[in-house]
């Protein structure tokens, strides 16, 4: 079994559904097991000295987990994150991009765990790590 | 022992130190125990159906317990969110702005931990809650 | 609609699945919306110098969503924790049990969210905090 | 620079530390980026049904980041867990020894963060994951 949706159609799918933070991210790397996704660091992702915010870290590994969830199961309409643990463990390098390596732990029929790493491009120590609970929806979505 | 900071210094504060998401918020009340925060939704916090992004929920918790700390401990220059649990569920009702609600659990020498409840405006069910933790830096940054 | 298992119902339930563990806790109170459990302190739930483990911790707060969901829901056989964050906020007093208060934040069709705050008994600043998720699997199991 | 305290002094401080729980792990690895510890399952660690106890797989990453943070730094006396974020991720197999797998992300002045992958011993899916934050006293304890 190989994954379901490929880099192109991943990039494809992340620019019509989500129009606007589609440019903010690259797809790197999709396989069975996980993504790498970059974060394209611009002015609105910066904190005053020039540090990438706390909310851009936590889009970042939220999109890598989506983006692997779709490149394992297909464009599954609703999936939604449930639960994020996302711990700053030091000051991103300013100037660079940030680059997300995500690891999905657990594709369940309804669950689906994914553990991410964020580093500064090019830089041994990560600035981050998270990970996320996605919940997939059967037939009926939960109300 | 009063509040450090009141509400229209939190404002001031906010606006000269982040001028790209100080108009987003908006401080509904301040006190020795936390903050209430309105995320002033628009068009950039939503995601396709018009729902508030989870990025934008973390970031309004992120700020209304940075914001709660700068009330209790005044202009602390750096302190920095180390981690956050948040939990999203239900979707927030489209059309209405965000209210979180913090309570400081815990005003340490270096750590501050604060609970967070996002409501839609107006409704009774939350659509998230989060903890975080902030670190207060002592005379030296941790390096 | 009321609760489905009331204090004696749950109380009786707790030792009969949970034997090992059924003599540590006590329910003090139980609502629809939550539960106030007890954590019994002895000899094996301590550290050296006195303080209550951190696993202990752990316990009473996924016993007490545990049992808040069982109250609400009748005994559904298979409800399992699926994450958990928790923060420790300061050393519980020594020789005091300690109390968990959790009130259940979602009570969906598959996930039930759980939040609580474990105070020493009689002290006003919580020792700790925690949110629970809990899965309550449809028919089959999730494999 | 080597590690501070290598499988025997730990394996000696835990049993002299911490009487009550130093047979439960065993130290299989150490180094400097972190510690493989094993959890020798026994009765008092199962649920009903033969399966290892939410409880016993948080105390294991607890203690394996503890280890590990005793072998980069040394007998620090006071560390002490502030967070955990635990994923349940599926049953562990019964019958079977746990082994928690911890890389050490972060080693700050005040903080460490660590990661924590558990498996049942011989599976390849984990059953658990965690990361957990220590925090490092200076001269004084935080009061």
């Amino acid at each position: 079994m190989g994954i379901l949706m490929d880099k192109d159609a991943l990039d494809a799918f992340l620019r019509r559904e989500f129009p606007q933070i589609g440019d903010d991210f690259s797809i790197e790397d999709v396989t069975l097991e996980g993504a790498r996704v970059r974060l394209n660091v611009s002015d609105k992702h910066l904190r005053p000295g020039g540090t990438v915010s706390g909310p851009s870290m936590f889009a970042l590994a939220d999109v890598s987990v989506y983006l692997a969830i779709l490149a394992r199961l297909g464009p599954v309409g609703l999936a939604v994150t449930t639960s994020c643990a996302i711990d700053f463990l030091r000051k991103p390098a300013s100037g660079r991009d940030l680059v997300a390596s995500t690891r999905l732990l657990k594709v369940g029929r309804v669950l689906v765990v994914g553990d991410v790493l964020i580093h500064s491009e090019g830089m041994e120590e990560p600035v981050a790590r998270a990970s996320l609970t996605y919940s997939i929806p059967p037939e009926k979505p939960d109300s």
